[in-house]
């Protein structure tokens, strides 16, 4: 986010929630875990995404005085409560999973540890930033899986506002898109930027012959003619010409061939295929857009589709059949000031929306074998784990379910890193291209039958013994301190 | 979007392009229409929004040192361009419709007229600016026409992204939301912001009781209680404990009641209206939020659901069965030196794709007797209608479908109005207060049929004799033209 001042980038109730903390005295530290329910496009797994635009949000948090000039017209808030926003500073602790992970369901994706009237301003913008690139980074790895490499992020008009495609193509590239149409993305991250020419292109010549002609001299050496302004196969018989002409004139191309945006993209890939072959063509390159996701692509694929270079533009950017991630914030623990800690549980109607209750970390249990993860186990902070004994892990709804790790068969990794300690930052952001090449490694360690569309196999997220006594032991509580409340 | 820059907020093709205009010295002036093809949702009918973002990213767009020096980083341009970039203005005419009118597909929203160097560098910042706000007003109309008048926006945490959350209030105010839990849209647009408390305001504190009497001391006059962190009619007693404390000590509240979250809302909104109705509390307020969206309020409010006020959030802000809107942005002319105007066409193997060629403005009729839309007509901009004059019009597909309106029935208006003027804005914006109210009036302008949530009617949109004739002409033309191509 730059130096954007974001701060007044929440819910109202955030605010008049803070006066309350403020107004009773409570200086207690709480302990909020960001998490997901559900996997996006029912896959079986998601990408962490925009913890760098996050902390952009915590080091710019301050308030303006024309922010408490703000406050204080809606009549909302008390004047002592706006001095102590005048000089808020964030001084607590975040720690968080590292952008370009797999990461899974109810796993608290950013933890922050902090006096409860500063981890309660921050939970609308930290969710509104992870859970818009976690989603779409989820959404181009599936996009990427069924169309390899060649995946340039096409979406920006289509986009939900400046940011959801600047920032949009910066998730689509670390989920592997090799480049964004996006010009103040590639800027902003020095990211790839991919393109050529659109219909109106050719629509202001008196021919697409001369159309192309022209791109061709200016652009011999990324020369990729969108052939379907009028007829798309007429299209690529003027593209032979073009390519034909250059060859004459003896002008070696880099990067050149067609593009289709409409029409049956399998029968005239594999029709343009033939013709720029017999023309002697062999590695012009054939690109599609046209409303692709990963459905339509692995579809494409099924059929031979001649296509290596992928245009996807609104599909991805909106994550158009899930265009939302559904991570919440909530509350896991209180920290007294004696550095008591009383785990707190949100209960539900809905067993899959209680909380997991505690200060906790994350352990990956990867398979010695092939490095690919056997599961997760969510443990409170200070459990200690050792690779040299055996482990047993359980289901925690059917906890009869037991996986045995023998010994020395298995690895272990804690995927959450300290972010901010006492306020300030004591992690460095990878580059975005950095980023991409780790989430590469990542989506290595996920088994092929969780990647797949349909009915992807699901990974185990667990939780420790002592973290699924200690939930037990709270819900079994709730029903006595309902009891409480009704004595009072 | 203020003064941010985002003169690089385009796709990188719009900017090769303009190096080829710039190259072949092509001085011409273009017709750009941005239309859209569908209604979101399976509506009748949309809601344009984002023009004065657009006015805001036309009037700052300029290339700094820093954009200069990263495109020439890229490799794709020449000097001679980008030393022409570094002095680049909007020189050209803007029309549009105003924010907030009842828009429908094939209508130019915004129409560019300008050098078609400076004409074609705009499209992809317009395109995501009106596709991301008219979608999102077009969804909050149709959950505000299904809920009343007491709907919030809460869906920032959700939102695609900071602009989605902020771009997306304004929308979904102007639409007709009684106001958004974002604050700084609050502060941005000064439009009304709302809100009270979480769950874990009521979690950090010893019993539920002690959250609300706490909450209702800080804020009498605002004083919605969430009532189902744990047990939400158990939650409703409470509630009411603490409204008749307030009433004992004597607590007049402007605006008091309860919020569910979650669970069946047309059961625990009809318990919890007889038990405040019981207690003598018939003016709380009864309000809701949990995965809200204008098809679950239809069906809450065919229950006899005792909800005014709706908190809906993730569904409105990324509009979640329709996430993009399809705005296209298609050359409709060229207008050479010589002031001689060269209408162009995109066909498309698919009808519904063939653009309307020319310089058009849209008429809309209205019916006298009741200010209800009849139809609109695209004509050409030199075309004259006489309100005192018979009139019949056409479907342009089944052009025997007629109808006749005589002299005196019908109004007329022309629905676009000039936005900027050689480069110079020469409009200014209604407030987004003000916005509002001109929606709410255009709302009523539409039938009741065209608004129901399953097959609405759809409203014609027809073209004058002349610009049907114009486009038959040039689709004759375009083999004509094809053969021309294959001659050279």
């Amino acid at each position: 986010m730059g130096s954007r001042n974001l701060t007044l980038l929440t819910d109202l109730y955030e605010l008049t929630m803070m006066q309350g903390y403020f107004e009773t005295g409570n200086t207690d530290k709480a302990v909020f875990d960001a998490f997901y329910r559900k996997n996006p496009c029912g896959g079986a797994y998601a990408i962490s995404c925009g913890l760098d635009q996050v902390i952009d949000l915590i080091n710019n948090l301050h308030f303006e005085d024309e922010d408490i000039d703000y406050l204080r017209s809606t009549g909302f808030f008390r004047d002592d409560f706006l001095e102590y926003l005048r000089n808020f500073k964030f001084t607590g602790d975040i720690y968080a999973i590292p952008e370009g992970t797999i990461i899974f369901p109810k796993e608290p994706l950013v933890k922050v540890v902090a006096p409860i009237i500063e981890a309660q301003l921050i939970e609308t913008a930290l969710l509104n930033i992870i859970n818009h690139q976690s989603l779409i980074a989820t959404k181009a790895a599936r996009v990427v899986h069924e169309a390899g490499p060649g995946v340039m992020e096409f979406g920006l008009r289509r986009a939900q506002g400046p940011d959801a495609g600047i920032y949009g193509a910066r998730a689509a590239v670390i989920a592997g898109c090799c480049g964004t149409s996006n010009v103040l993305a590639g800027q902003m991250f020095d990211i790839p930027v991919k393109g050529t020419h659109a219909h109106s292109w050719i629509m202001s010549f008196k021919t697409e012959l001369e159309a192309f002609r022209t791109y061709a001299k200016m652009f011999p050496d990324n020369c990729i003619l969108l052939v379907d302004t009028y007829d798309a196969l007429e299209g690529v018989g003027h593209a032979i010409q073009v390519f034909r002409e250059m060859r004459e004139q003896g002008v070696k191309s880099r990067l050149y061939g067609i593009r289709f945006d409409s029409g049956d993209l399998a029968y005239l890939s594999k029709k343009a295929r033939v013709m720029l072959d017999e023309a002697g063509f062999e590695d012009a390159v054939i690109s599609a857009s046209s409303d692709l996701d990963e459905y339509l692509i692995n579809s494409l694929m099924n059929q031979g589709a001649q296509i290596t270079s992928w245009g996807v533009g609104t599909n991805l950017i909106t994550s158009q059949d899930n265009p939302s991630f559904g991570g919440v914030y909530k509350l896991s623990a209180i920290i007294k000031e004696d550095g008591t800690v009383i785990p707190k549980i949100k209960v539900s109607e809905n067993t899959e929306k209680v909380t997991n209750p505690g200060n906790k970390k994350i352990i990956r249990i990867y398979d010695k074998a092939n490095h690919k993860i056997k599961a997760d186990v969510i443990t409170l902070v200070d459990e200690q784990y050792n690779e040299n004994q055996p482990l047993t892990i359980f289901d925690p709804v059917d906890t009869w379910k037991r996986t045995f790790l023998p010994a020395g068969s298995y690895e272990l990794r804690e995927i959450m890193v300290p972010v901010f300690k006492d306020g300030k930052c004591v992690y460095q952001s990878p580059s975005v291209m950095e980023i991409r090449d780790y989430c590469s490694r990542e989506k290595e360690t996920l088994w092929s039958e969780s990647m797949r569309l349909v009915n992807p196999q699901e990974v185990h997220v667990d939780l420790s013994k002592k973290l699924w006594t200690l939930k037990q032991d709270l819900l079994d509580g709730v029903h006595r301190f309902a009891e409480n409340d009704h004595q009072e």
